[in-house]
C-alpha cells in the first residue's frame, strides 16, 4: 500500500478535531481572556482568574483523602469532584496543551453512577470512591485510543477493547478516569511534543518544556487539572517530567506496579523494562497511590508483577545520604547545583551523615541503556512513523539511522549489564566505610537532570542522570528543592567540556530564560524499596518545607 | 588461529586424567569388584557390597538435619561427614560417571578448619557447619574451572577467581564443597553427556539416561553420595534429571535464588532465565536448603534476587488440584500414565478436588522457549565448540543450523510470551468456576517427561512438559510416585500420533528396557509459590509413601 506523503498531517488534524469537540464549552475559557503567550508562570492563574468556583477550587486544591473523606462524608458527590477537576483539566490544557483523549461526558457518567451506588447502598464501591485519576497516553482504557504520540495510532486501534490491568484495578478500586495526557513520539523525547498533539510547555515557565515523556502528567498535575496522575518510565520519563514541574514522583522497580496492557513505543523490549508509577502535588497522595495499588495484590492480575506487599518499614532517625551533585557526563545548570547545595546543607543541619558519592559506571550504564533502545534498528518506530509518512523530531533522528543488533551482539550487553548491576550493589553495601556509623547508605541523592526545566528544544542529547538506575532498576523517588531564580543562579564562568553535549547545556543556560524554573532531585534507594524511599522523602520534605 | 581438528579430544583427555588423579585410592573400588556392566539396578549397590564403614553409611544416609544436629553434639566431626561423602561419591561415580571437578583435599582441609574453629570457639560458622553440598558444574567455585560440559573451558579459565554468589553464601553458612558434577554440553541437552566427561547413567537403571542437565548432581544424590545437591534449570534442567532418579527438587522463580557467577552456556540470554534450586532424597532436605539460601538475603548480594524472605504459609487442608496426564504433544509412556492415575486416586481418595487441566498454549510456549534458546543462532555455543573442534552431539545439531535472530524478531516473541502468560495466570485464577468450593486450583500436576527415565540416547526432543513454566516462571517441585514395572506397563496397543515425536517415544517404549526406571511427576505453583509447593508436596508424600 502506498500511503500519500504527509497522510500524517491529515490523521493528525482529523484526531485533533475529535478530541476538540469532546471539551466542554462552558468549562473553556474564552481565547481572548487567556493570559498572553509570553506570560511565562501560569502557575496561580486558574486561582486568580476566577473562571472556577469556591467549591471547584477547593475541590482541585485538596489532596486525595479530603476528596476521599469528602465524598465518603457526602460533603461532595462524586459528580462534584469529577466535574470540578474536568474543568480545571480544560483551563490547564488551555494554558499547556497537556491532554490528549478527553472525555468528560463518560467520567461525569461514572460518577454519578458512584454516588447513585453510594445512595442506594450505602456503600463505596472501593477505597478510591470517585478519585479522578489521570492516565498518560500509553494506558489502555477500554473504548479510547492510546496513541503514544505515533499519528499511526490515532485510530489503530481506534478504541481498545480492554483496560490496561492498572486501569482495571483502579477502576475497580472506584477511581474516575476523564483525560489521557500528552507525551513525546513513542515517549522516546525528553520533551511531551509530536506531530498529533503538539508540544505541552511547562507552567512554571512556558519558555520550557514540561518534560518527557510524562510531560502532559506533569503539567496537568502541576495545574491541579489532576491530583493524581500515573507516567511510565523507561529511562526517565516519570522523572524527568515530575522534576520540571517540582513534583512528588515515584519510579519503582519492575513488578511492584502492573504493566500489562500499556502500550509501549518500544514493545517486547525487556532488555530494560518500562515501568509506571505516580506523579503527585503531595507526598500523601504519592503514599497513598501506592499503598491503594498495592493492595489489589497486582501479582494476581498481571504475570510480571512481584508478591510483595506494601511493607511497612522504619528507617534510621539519622540517615546515610551519599549525593553525587555531577555525574561528569553533564555538568548540571546553577540552578540545580544549588539544589544539591540547599539539600546538603539541610541534611547536615538535621544531623544526617552526607557523604559524596561517585558516579561509577554511570555512563556506561547510560551507554547501554541507550543501545538497548536502539537495539531493534529503531524498526519498530519506523514501521509506524514510515505508515503515515510523520518525520522524526531531531531528539529520535537516531531511531531512522541505528543498525540493528543481533541477538547475540545483545546478550554481550546483557551480560555486561549483569555485571555492572553486580558491582554497583557490591559498592552500595560496602559504603559503610565511608560512613560514621559504619552501616551502607539509605540513599543517594543526585540531580534528576541538568536543568530546571531545559528551554524548549534544548535538552540535547542526556539522560545519564536517569537511566542507569534504570537498568539497574532501583527505586527512585523524585522532590521539590527550589525554583530557578535569576539573581540567585547566574552564569558560571567557566565550562566542564566533559562532553560536547555538557558544552552545549553551558553555552545555552540563561539565567533570565530559566527563571522561575523547578529543581528537584532524585532519592534512589536499591530494588524494591519504594516504601523506603517514601519515608526518606518525608524526612526530607520536612526540611525542605517547599511551596511554590 | 588454525585450530588441529580433533584437538578437542587431547584437551578433555588431559582434563579427565588431572580429574582422575584427584580420587583417593582407598576410597575406589577396585575394577574387577564393581558390579558387571549389565547390572542396571545398582542402588542399593554400595550400601551392600560392603566397602562403607558402618558409621559411614550411617552419615551418608542421614538427612541434613540429623548430620548438622550430629555435628553440633560432636557425636560426628565434619572431617567424619566430608570423608564418608567423599567415601561413598567415589564409588558413585564409579557406578554411573557422575562427576567433574573432584577436590576430597580441600574438603577435608576444610572440614579440619570447621572442626577446629568449633572447637577453639564453641561456636558454629553458620547453620550450614560442615554440611557437603555437591555442585552441578556451572557454579563457579574459587579455584576450580567450570566446564559447563564444553572442551574449551577446560582450562579457559583454569582456576576462576571467585565463588559464585551462591557457592559464597553456602560457604558463609559452613557448607564444605568437594564435587562438581555432570552435566552435557553447554547444559542443553535433556541427557549429561558430553566430549569431556562422557555420559553420566542412571543408577536406578544404568541403561537408562540420568537426564539432563543437571544429571549428574541426580545421579550423585540418588548413590547419596550428596544430601543435597544444586541444579540448574532453563528449561526442565533440574526436574528432567529429579524426576529420572525419583528426587524431590525445586525449581524456583527467578529471583528468589541467586544466579551471579553461574557459568552459562547461552550467557546473556534473558528472554527465559536459568535458575538453580535443590535436588534431594527427602523433602526435609528440600525444605533445609530453600530456607537456608533466603536466610542469606540474597539480594544483597546478586542484584537480580527478589527480597522475598522465606515464607510462613498455610495451605488448605483438602487441595484443589489440576491435572494434566497428557500434554498432547507427547503422550507420556505406560509407567508414567500409571503414575499419574496413582496420585490422582490418592488425592481424591484424601478428599482434594481434583480436576482436569487442558494443556492450553503449552505447544506454544514450549516453541517459544526454544526458539530463544537458538535465538542467537547457536553463535555463542558453537564459537566455543569450533574453538576446539569439538562435534555437536544430535541433540544440539540446530545450534549449528539455527539462523541468528534479528532483535526486532526476538520483541516479537517477547510481546507474544507476555500475552501468554497473562492469559495462563487469568486461566488458573478463573479455575474457580471448575472447582467444589469455587476458589481457584492450588497446583497443577504433570508428568515431567513421557518418560521413566529415556533409554541412553532416546529422549527425541520434546521439553514441552517442562519448558512452558520456565517461560511462566511458575515454581514447580518434583515428587517420585513409583518405579516403571514391566508387569504393571505393558506396551499399549496404539499409538496417540499427535507429533513425529511422539509416535518415535511410543515406538521406542520396551516395558524390559524400562524397568525400574523413575516415575516422578512436576506439581506447579504459580510464581513466587516456592514455599507453598513445600506445602503441597508434605501432602503428597504422606499420601505417597515413596520408597525405592
Amino acid at each position: 500500500m502506498t500511503v500519500p506523503k504527509h497522510s500524517y498531517k491529515d490523521i493528525a488534524a482529523k484526531k485533533v478535531k475529535l478530541r476538540n469537540a469532546k471539551f466542554n464549552a462552558k468549562w473553556l475559557v474564552p481565547e481572548d481572556q487567556l493570559p498572553s503567550p509570553d506570560t511565562k508562570d501560569v502557575l496561580n492563574w486558574i486561582e486568580s482568574s476566577g473562571n472556577l468556583t469556591d467549591k471547584e477550587l477547593k475541590i482541585t486544591g485538596s489532596i486525595a483523602e479530603t476528596i476521599l473523606d469528602n465524598i465518603k462524608t457526602k460533603e461532595w458527590t462524586a459528580y462534584d469532584v469529577a466535574s470540578a477537576f474536568c474543568h480545571r483539566a480544560s483551563i490547564a490544557h488551555q494554558l499547556t496543551n497537556c491532554l490528549t483523549e478527553v472525555f468528560f461526558d463518560e467520567a461525569l457518567e461514572r460518577a454519578t453512577e458512584l454516588d447513585k451506588y453510594y445512595e442506594d447502598t450505602g456503600k463505596l464501591v472501593g477505597p478510591l470512591h470517585g478519585l479522578p485519576i489521570s492516565l498518560k497516553d500509553n494506558f489502555n482504557i477500554k473504548g479510547k485510543a492510546t496513541t503514544v504520540g505515533i499519528v499511526n495510532f490515532c485510530f489503530n486501534p481506534e478504541y481498545f477493547e480492554e483496560d490496561a490491568v492498572l486501569v482495571k484495578l483502579l477502576r475497580e478500586q472506584g477511581a474516575v478516569f476523564y483525560v489521557k495526557t500528552n507525551v513525546p513520539v513513542a515517549m522516546m523525547m525528553p520533551e511531551s511534543i509530536n506531530h498529533i498533539w503538539g508540544n505541552t510547555t511547562n507552567p512554571m515557565n512556558r519558555l520550557l518544556s514540561s518534560g518527557g515523556s510524562s510531560g502532559g502528567e506533569a503539567a496537568l498535575i502541576k495545574l491541579k487539572g489532576s491530583v493524581i496522575g500515573v507516567g511510565s518510565d523507561i529511562g526517565g520519563s516519570i522523572r524527568i517530567p515530575a522534576s520540571f514541574q517540582n513534583l512528588y514522583a515515584i519510579r519503582p522497580t519492575f513488578g511492584r506496579f502492573p504493566t500489562y496492557g500499556a502500550r509501549s513505543g518500544l514493545p517486547g523490549l525487556e532488555s530494560v523494562n518500562s515501568v509506571n508509577g505516580p506523579l503527585t502535588n503531595t507526598l500523601e497522595d504519592l503514599e497513598l497511590y501506592c499503598k491503594s495499588v498495592l493492595a489489589c495484590e497486582p501479582w494476581l492480575h498481571d504475570g510480571k508483577c512481584i508478591e510483595i506487599p506494601w511493607r511497612k518499614v522504619q528507617i534510621p532517625e539519622k540517615l546515610n545520604i551519599a549525593i553525587c551533585g555531577d555525574d561528569l557526563i553533564t555538568r548540571p545548570t546553577p540552578p540545580v547545583r544549588r539544589g544539591i547545595s540547599i539539600i546538603k546543607e539541610a541534611l547536615i543541619k538535621d544531623g544526617h551523615d552526607v557523604i559524596d558519592w561517585e558516579p561509577i559506571d554511570h555512563l556506561r550504564l547510560a551507554q547501554i541503556c541507550t543501545s538497548f533502545f536502539l537495539s531493534d534498528g529503531g524498526v519498530h518506530i519506523t514501521k509506524e512513523t514510515d505508515a503515515t509518512g510523520e518525520t522524526l523530531f531531531p531528539y529520535m533522528t537516531n531511531y531512522g539511522t541505528s543498525p540493528e543488533l543481533k541477538v547475540s551482539e545483545l546478550w554481550k550487553l546483557h551480560a555486561e549489564r549483569t555485571t555492572l548491576i553486580k558491582k554497583y550493589l557490591d559498592r552500595w553495601l560496602a559504603s559503610g566505610s565511608l560512613t560514621k556509623n559504619g552501616k551502607p547508605i539509605d540513599a543517594i541523592i543526585m540531580p534528576t537532570t541538568p536543568f530546571a526545566g531545559n528551554p524548549n528544544g534544548k535538552y540535547h542529547d542526556s539522560v545519564a542522570y536517569t537511566s542507569p538506575f534504570n537498568l539497574l532498576d532501583y527505586s527512585v523517588g523524585i522532590f521539590p528543592v527550589t525554583r530557578a531564580n535569576k539573581d540567585l543562579d547566574p552564569v558560571d564562568d567557566s565550562s566542564s567540556n566533559y562532553t560536547p553535549t555538557d558544552t552545549k547545556i553551558w553555552r545555552d543556560y540563561n539565567p533570565e530564560e530559566s527563571h522561575g524554573g523547578a529543581v528537584a532531585l532524585q532519592i534512589i534507594g536499591r530494588k524494591f524499596q519504594e516504601e523506603k524511599v517514601i519515608e526518606m522523602l518525608k524526612v526530607i520534605t520536612k526540611l525542605i518545607n517547599y511551596s511554590d
